[in-house]
């Protein structure tokens, strides 16, 4: 494979920018692709040249699979990376940039397919030996799922097996309740996700939601890059993550990423990957492998010094990765806080609108990600998520002392966001103690309401 | 003696900011001082409460002796620190601030005496062990500033000994030169300093400026906390530094480290301290100890994930340092630009103004220390940097890139600055190899202009 010049971006807002900025200190020439409604935005600026898709809705945009290969032909581009979010799991998308003759920064279209359908990718993780929640496979009918459920335990979650992102999920504490949702999950799945399959799942009362972060090589190299805690979720959303994962028996630790890594092994993956577990009571689960760079991943390169994005074009461009599992040395301890443009106290409700005034933390410790600037407007046509802050501490309590003060010295004015939500997080009892899991947020939310 | 609860902060700009955030780091309260120009400044937004001092005019305010203890008995503070620059080398000041029963933090007054006195400094550096440039002793008239030459050889140097920062030094290649500059050294350095003595040293031809950093506590702990070059200097003033010191000797850092530790040891050093060397030819020569933290302490602090600041905090308050010898690895490589507000293409004449627009570069391995914010005016009275950008990278080439992308993002608007030459310096060949010295600045400045 020849090494790359150019690298289509096909995203927007701070993980075009993050992207961007790997592509800078690699060398290689970045070119933004924008939406109507992004003509100015930072990610545009940011980039050495840049290509407008179409009109403002994200289908018309930066889902629009041919607009998106018209731009890397025009711009010259040789590689394309998808960020998150949007066409990054989208093996079809995958296949089109590889059959354009252009690199796909990230694993082929079949492993994404794989992981992707995620009755598959329970089949293949228990073909890799690593554990999977107790579930069922596809099951075809009401009574099938009922049967299954005798099998794994109540209560159970229903799952679309298209899924993913925590969409498409429906519990059910006994036979009545599951006998009522399964046909409505399978229409639901169908509409959403295209697909009516669902299967069962046992549901785990008070896990915490820990990934493992891998990076695999086209010749044969794999390592992890330690392991991320986002059991901080709203509705399956992640809002603030951490890393290393506190209060994780050390075997267990070492267990579940290597488990994570013969995943990676197991199905001939390239580039970075996430490996997601729920852990309780001692054992962890496979739920999902998510075959793109994910939102928390500062977390890991703040407490690895490794950077995943470089990583990532790196390996895509066919060179092996510059670590090995013995230079992947976890140092201190970091935290991820999403600022969204979303009232907490109007039940998260997106609040596009303009950014009249902008003040980002600094100092030791502080790292920020955003495409925010003063004047720019966030529109309403995407994601909420306008900017992340990463604290390191060499501990656990150093890094939440500073995040308490990088909190306090951040400022966003002109729409509401999470940051005044964060503020109050980092002062929760079971946060602080790290015995928080994926049920507390939710709480948090009721007390504080 | 009784743990602090609250640091009068005796500075103002970008150090004061990085002072009140290693206390919010602590839970320790922090106490602002402000001259009339500072009343809206960042660092009385900052903290906690702030005392106005007096007139802008530094005199009046920040080197107000009178008005910074009446600051500290207003407030309540049970401490001072005193930054860098101003009043943080003034044993007097350390001795007043001891007497009005507040915690000074910094080494005792005495030590700060005795190494502020750059004849003393370099007896006691003998004394311990450590090697200085060839020099003289004080001297009292132009025959025995002849003598001494004689023996160290010329070229020489003769240097105020009272005098620091790169202040007070006039070089002299043979006797008849000696003999013109010692008496004009002599009266510039009683009118500067209030001191006539002067000293004879013999000029380095292309050295290296190596300084390592040392911290001490009062119960016996002294470590260091690696080295830094900062070879480029323009007018011996330091514009840009990095950790740790390229193409050096490991045998020689490791000699240079421990003497520098040595020397700490034998004057019952206690805080944070920088020891100079100038290094050429396989040897170090000690030049100065700054008894205070330096402008350039964050590389330091991302290669080793030590918090310099914090560690001074808990030092003076009778803790013991945080980090033993053994804890204090290195990892990586970490530049920091120095963000003047002056005109390089105007002799590097300051440029105060208010700030128009300002953008700060983010993203992996980007750390922006600065006090700046969009409106704010640079007021024409203080020192004009304004702001440090520092980058970490895993390897020197990596941080140089990452230093690229990011000064290439940071916008400062209003005034001119100091970005537009950094940009050049980082593609400059000799700070590319890492074979720059302390010539090397000023020979890239006139091929420049």
């Amino acid at each position: 494979m020849s090494p790359l010049r150019s690298v289509l971006v096909a995203n927007r807002g701070e993980i075009a920018v993050r992207v961007i900025r790997a592509c800078r200190d690699l060398g290689l020439a970045a070119v933004a692709v924008y939406s109507d409604a992004d003509a100015s935005a930072a990610h545009v600026r940011h980039a050495d040249s840049a290509v407008h898709l179409g009109k403002s809705s994200a289908s018309k945009s930066y889902l629009n699979v041919e607009a998106l290969l018209a731009a890397a032909r025009e711009s010259g581009a040789d590689a394309v990376h998808p960020g998150y979010g949007f066409l990054s799991e989208n093996a079809a998308f995958a296949r089109a940039v590889a059959d354009a003759g252009l690199t796909w920064v990230g694993p082929s279209a079949d492993v994404i397919e794989r992981m992707g359908d995620k009755a598959t990718a329970r089949a293949t993780a228990e073909a890799a030996g690593v554990p999977v929640v107790p579930g069922s496979g596809v099951v075809a009918s009401v009574d099938e799922a009922v049967a299954a459920a005798a099998e794994v335990g109540y209560p159970v979650l229903v799952k679309a097996s298209a899924g993913g992102g925590g969409r498409g999920i429906r519990p059910a504490a006994d036979d009545d309740e599951l006998r009522r949702v399964v046909d409505e999950a399978r229409r639901e799945a169908a509409s959403a996700f295209g697909s009516d399959a669902v299967y069962v799942e046992r549901a785990l009362q008070h896990p915490k939601h820990v990934e493992v972060q891998v990076l695999a090589d086209a010749h044969g190299g794999v390592v992890h890059v330690g392991e991320r805690d986002c059991s901080l979720q709203r509705r399956r959303q992640k809002l603030l993550e951490e890393a290393p994962a506190p209060g994780l028996d050390l075997a267990l630790r070492e267990r579940m990423c290597a488990a994570a890594a013969d995943l990676a092994r197991e199905v001939g993956y390239v580039g970075a990957g996430t490996v997601e577990f729920l852990v309780e009571d001692g054992e962890f689960f496979f739920i999902e492998m998510n075959t793109r760079i994910q939102v928390e991943h500062p977390v890991s390169e703040l407490v690895t010094g490794v950077d995943l994005v470089v990583e990532q074009l790196r390996v895509a461009a066919g060179e092996p990765l510059s670590v090995a599992q013995d230079d992947v040395v976890v140092r201190g301890a970091a935290f991820e806080f999403r600022v969204n443009a979303e009232d907490p106290d109007d039940d998260f409700l997106p609040t596009p609108g303009e950014i009249t005034a902008l003040e980002l933390p600094g100092g030791p410790g502080v790292r920020v990600d955003t495409a925010l600037a003063v004047g720019d407007v966030i529109p309403p046509f995407y994601d909420s998520m306008v900017a992340k802050l990463c604290v390191w501490g060499p501990d656990r309590a150093t890094a939440l002392a500073r995040a308490r003060r990088a909190l306090a010295e951040y400022r966003v004015e002109g729409v509401p966001t999470t940051l005044g939500l964060h503020r109050r997080l980092v002062d929760e009892p079971a946060l602080v103690d790290g015995t928080h899991d994926i049920t507390s947020l939710e709480q948090i939310l009721a007390q504080i309401s």
